[in-house]
């Protein structure tokens, strides 16, 4: 039996990056898209509590269906396990996103939705992402790496509670600091297409300035969610950012269990004075 | 100085909920509070990128502002932070939730998105949730709870990257999982209010049967998002489940760095077996 991949996305059944993908798995397994209408970055893991879903077939060929849901990412995952698929996928896929989605990027990104959620329901799961917000980014460098990772994945599975999170350079607009990211290449950077894969952390990062005040014809102010993003740890070679920025393709395991437990020591005291004093 | 503490959550600035957080820590000192202008459960850190956001200014009294936004509960902090907090807030909450935040529900629930997007500004961060989704629950019995915890933050501050999710069960109502929950309680395990503080790990816990097709009048389908909860592993008593089932007070201690340090080794092999092929 051919392998079941499930694959949806943030930026729409129609981005460039999803149909790129498709085509990268294609050859592994029989593939069931079912992604957002239309954009829905900055989704994150969020789900529809009251808005009715509905589900559209957009295209049907052997071995692949792409259905678009008016929901979240995470929605579309929940709608094709429950509604779509004929059986439990042995992959997730989010992506291929249209910009980057390592350091705290993880938490707003829709693609890694897509990829949590799969997670959560215990399927070996994979977010894509590619430094390259234009909609006609160039995905084709990626196509090896992504079938032999995806291929990998197939066969060897993934820790319990454990996703990836795969964020690829942008070789000719180094580096990939998030959409606002202006500061030019250094001399040498761009050279070759990836420098190589590098297992990574998360960097610590903060995004700034991000509201943009705009004033209504009508008088009102009203704000756009914009910004800037500030690497906090430039210096850390270990992270996904810093990967990025020198060329690498940065590979993140990414936990579903977010406890802190090197801190829970730390709160067991007040398990005894809050209880005592209460 | 009287501490700025900053407070959000996902129901709504009309919700019973963030009212009595309100006048828990008022207290405490000078609260600004940013909330959406109705429920957004389930928004999880999603963030607006392409809807403008409005502020509205709907009570202001010595020490005591409260806006709402038409935003999610991440616009609602970062709105605030950007546009109305007159310095860095000395604290933010999530909160009181109407329904537990407790296991995977972490990661959708727009709470704990508030509290994640304070700890990510470095802010020490608490998202306070009730297991109890009635719009008039009684939140009274957490009071002196909420007020000992928050001051304590306030005094001591939290490890950077780590904030605080905590649940309160309905000891009325155990065990406290999730809305769809309908097991009763076990006899004595409803005697006195809450049985005291665990410091907790997440549960891992799964959603099914998560979404309910209707018909149309005009004939086609649509789904609602609906579903239940299973606990996973419902004799782990280091778990946020067990605690709550068992009448107790669920601290989990959170993480903004979501890498899977314990499964990075073993991704390691892809650097060079990754590189070495392409």
């Amino acid at each position: 039996m051919k392998p079941l991949i499930l694959i949806s996305n943030d930026d729409g059944y129609k981005a460039k990056g999803i149909n790129s993908l498709i085509e990268m798995v294609r050859p592994l397994g029989r593939i069931v898209v079912c992604a957002p209408d239309g954009p829905r970055s900055g989704s994150a893991c969020a789900f529809s509590a009251t808005t009715p879903l509905t589900l559209t077939l957009r295209r049907k060929e052997e071995d692949l269906e792409v259905w678009s849901c008016n929901g979240t990412p995470v929605d579309c995952v929940k709608m094709a396990l429950a509604n779509i698929c004929e059986r439990k996928p042995d992959l997730v896929i989010g992506g291929i996103n249209h910009g980057d989605n390592a350091s705290v990027n993880t938490h707003y990104s829709g693609t890694m939705g897509v990829t949590m959620e799969g997670c959560m329901k215990y399927i070996p799961s994979i977010a894509y992402s590619l430094c390259d917000y234009s909609a006609d980014a160039d995905f084709s460098p990626m196509a090896p790496y992504v079938r032999q990772m995806t291929e990998r994945v197939l066969r060897e599975g993934l820790p319990q509670g454990v996703c990836l999170n795969i964020n690829f350079p942008d070789p000719s607009n180094l580096p990939c600091l998030g959409e606002a990211s202006v500061t030019p290449p250094k001399q040498g950077e761009t050279e070759g297409v990836f420098k190589g894969v590098k297992v990574c952390r998360m960097a610590h990062g903060t995004w700034f300035n991000e509201t943009k005040k705009c004033s209504h014809p009508r008088g009102y102010d009203y704000w756009w969610m914009v910004g800037s993003y500030n690497n906090d740890e430039p210096d850390a070679e270990d992270t996904d950012n810093w990967a990025l920025q020198h060329g690498f393709i940065a590979i993140t395991p990414t936990r579903v269990d977010v406890t802190a437990y090197e801190a829970m020591e730390q709160f067991k005291r007040w398990e005894t004075t809050l209880n005592s004093n209460l």
